[in-house]
């Protein structure tokens, strides 16, 4: 039986979703819920990777369970023990056999979020980029419109970036100024790495007034990394929810 | 000179805010950092104190420091020394001389955040008191509502409660639904020794249908801390602000 598993997670602690010897990941935490669960050693497939530090309300999940249980039973199986994890399934449901978080996923939303307060965060440690001064938020919208629709963009992707092809077809990006927070919500069918992060760093810039917003309209043409600004810290980053 | 200092913290690995032998309290890190500062030892008076695990957006101290250097310095410096302790200074001024932090509020305001969320929390654990089913809010503001003005709060004051009287006057308490939270905002000039934790506790029970309405108004009448409901876990308690 194959189920179809939403995830929320602090990924403070974790080296990402994605199993590696570095470190302790979501995924293998995943695996090893679902062994104890079960008995079964089977591979829990994610709608894409997150990086070391990033969080998720909605990450989405495929794993095959053989034993056969009601997706809620699973559920609470898996919630068990997740116990003490900060990783929880929010949701479950039994899904098609030939059902795929990662190639069937049509759209992925993420919420980046900036705390502009002077003092350094507390209640939100680990949950906020802190930069302690306002920014612009008129002049990264307007750059941030540069960036819609579908483009090359080589000039946000990670040297890492394993995607065959740099061009993506961004959805949204909204800049939205929330108490002494902004959050930017991005959305897209797929992404590069870092690339939500390489926004962020760049239209960071915009709203300091390092750059004018047309700026980032000729970075996006040349194609090229280092005209980019930085890539914003992983753990202002959420993977908010995943779309089939 | 004094200073008032407005001040931050996430309660859930501290005895609370008060000096004591069996723990790290808040105040005594708050203490440590101004002697790290400036050498002195002097202590720092809380407007109140907060529970062990009861967390803070807004509580307000007052010290004297001779040193005598502006409150932006002072605040600074204080941060400098809480980094990583999950303390912060989010606001300082300079004090008149006989200014009290404790005798001179006029209002405290609390929030206390219920999770009615099926699966445990997870990016707000240490935040919400997890019960994971739905309340009628509307029945607990109607309860709500019979705890207005001034009263003899016996039924709702622990028995470890120091208050010389058990009259207060309760000025605020909204029930309102956020998401799939469920937040109580409660203000007056000051409160009993869990009030309310016990007025989350006892509001909980209405909100499940274990109790009518009118029934808070009788456990009010009664002065009986048995006939109302149990305190509330300190982890979704938030001191807010102190007004003066």
């Amino acid at each position: 039986m194959r189920y179809q598993l939403t995830i929320e997670y602090d990924g403070t602690d974790y080296v990402g979703w994605q199993r590696q010897d570095s470190g302790v990941s979501i995924q293998s935490v995943m695996e090893d819920a679902v062994f104890r669960y079960c008995g079964e050693r089977t591979e829990v497939y994610g709608s894409g990777r997150t990086d070391a530090g990033v969080h998720a309300m909605g990450q989405v999940a495929h794993v095959d369970i053989e034993r056969g249980d009601s997706a809620h039973k699973v559920q609470n199986a898996l919630n068990f023990y997740l116990k003490n994890k900060n990783i929880v399934v929010v949701g479950a449901q039994e899904a098609r056999e030939d059902f795929h978080s990662r190639f069937d996923a049509t759209k992925r939303t993420y919420l980046y979020r900036i705390s502009t307060r002077y003092v350094p965060p507390c209640l939100e440690k680990n949950r906020v980029w802190h930069l302690g001064y306002d920014l612009d938020v008129k002049a990264m919208q307007q750059a941030a419109n540069f960036l819609l629709g579908k483009h090359d963009f080589t000039s946000f992707r990670s040297t890492a970036c394993g995607a065959k092809s740099p061009i993506k077809t961004l959805e949204k990006l909204d800049v939205v100024r929330v108490n002494d927070e902004i959050h930017l919500h991005v959305a897209a069918k797929s992404f590069l790495h870092h690339q939500v992060r390489n926004f962020t760093g760049t239209l960071r810039d915009v709203g300091m007034g390092k750059m004018a917003p047309e700026q980032v309209k000729e970075i996006l043409e040349a194609r090229d990394r280092a005209q980019a600004g930085i890539t914003a810290p992983a753990c202002g980053l959420y993977l908010v929810q995943v779309d089939y």
